[in-house]
């Protein structure tokens, strides 16, 4: 098959950024394309309970080491950000906007640039102005995406996408969906290639 | 340096047993032995508010479809095991009573197969009779054993065991400390790796 990748990601998730460096080349090296699909965390965690990660006692402290470990691992340039985490509704938004009115290259260029704002910069990407200052350096209508992010319109396609994610399974970001199958996390990326390599997991010790 | 590895897990993880299959071949690439800690998850869940993966919506689908994957990825034998999740003080205190009698070789042997028994042959080693059965098989004395796993003294050691590592900071299963550094997770395994190697994480793009 060569169905689109489904990456599912939240912008406040320091996984999902890492992963969003990723998936694109991942899935060129088997003639794919990534839909790059924004969900909120805080809406997915009321159906599972979760928390934000940093917020756990114990594992909010190794999280946050393991953020900058597993970035210097991979070779990933990240910095904490001062504000985190955060809310990611309205880079949500905007991403769904430029996608409808810009395609999906357009979408994915923005949503990569937010990532790294946030990431690499430490800005409040939770900031509407930041959000469309971010818009405006990759030449978008920031007028026109100012009104559409604080419209009804927006707002109800990213409730009704985030929906349909959970109904697909999604609980966490990075989710990643490759015909049918469901991977959780960045530290599944080396799974995710062998599915898109093999069209299923094969036994290391049994090919 | 040359210091044990220290190795956490709970009889009743998934990960933890992938964990026990390799952790020793790992560690011995390095000239290092493992320090083979059993705790209670349940214990230690109280501190994070976690749950048993299994237990949590949508989530504990996934989880489940993930132990069976990542066995057959990394080429581990696996079933899911009929009764699970469950309760596994038992195990853990045989294990410290044949460490503390027969010293460590003989524990990790025994754990090992503890393991095996619940993660390959099905058995629920929840009960007392399944773990004394193990133990009889590798020759060691049942009835004593049978006695102390229901006494105060081992119970005690084990909490305090367990006390101790909420105090280094364990959270999950399995959770690794290499001089100092923590590590959480069988997809930590290549971080580790690289950590044992060269005594920090470097960046891949940065050597």
């Amino acid at each position: 098959m060569t169905d689109d990748i489904d990456f599912y990601f939240d912008f406040s998730s320091p996984y999902g950024y890492f992963a969003s460096t990723r998936i694109d080349d991942l899935a060129a090296q088997y003639g794919r394309k990534v839909k790059w699909q924004p969900v909120l965390l805080g809406v997915v965690f009321k159906t599972t309970g979760a928390r934000p990660l940093s917020e756990i006692p114990v594992k909010g402290t190794y999280a946050l080491h393991d953020f900058e470990r597993t970035a210097r691992f991979h070779g990933i340039e990240y910095r904490q950000p001062p504000v985190f985490p955060i809310a990611t509704q309205i880079a949500a938004r905007a991403t769904i906007w430029i996608r409808d009115t810009c395609g999906d290259e357009k979408a994915i260029e923005f949503a990569k640039a937010v990532y790294r704002c946030y990431f690499v910069d430490g800005i409040d990407i939770g900031q509407s102005e930041n959000v469309v200052r971010t818009a405006a350096l990759l030449g978008h209508d920031t007028e026109r995406l100012s009104e559409e992010i604080a419209g009804t319109d927006i707002k109800d396609r990213l409730r009704k996408e985030v929906e349909q994610a959970l109904q697909r399974g999604v609980f966490g970001s990075p989710f990643i969906i490759v015909d049918g199958e469901s991977f959780w996390g960045f530290d599944r990326f080396d799974q995710i290639n062998a599915f898109l390599r093999d069209g299923t997991i094969r036994s290391k010790n049994h090919p």
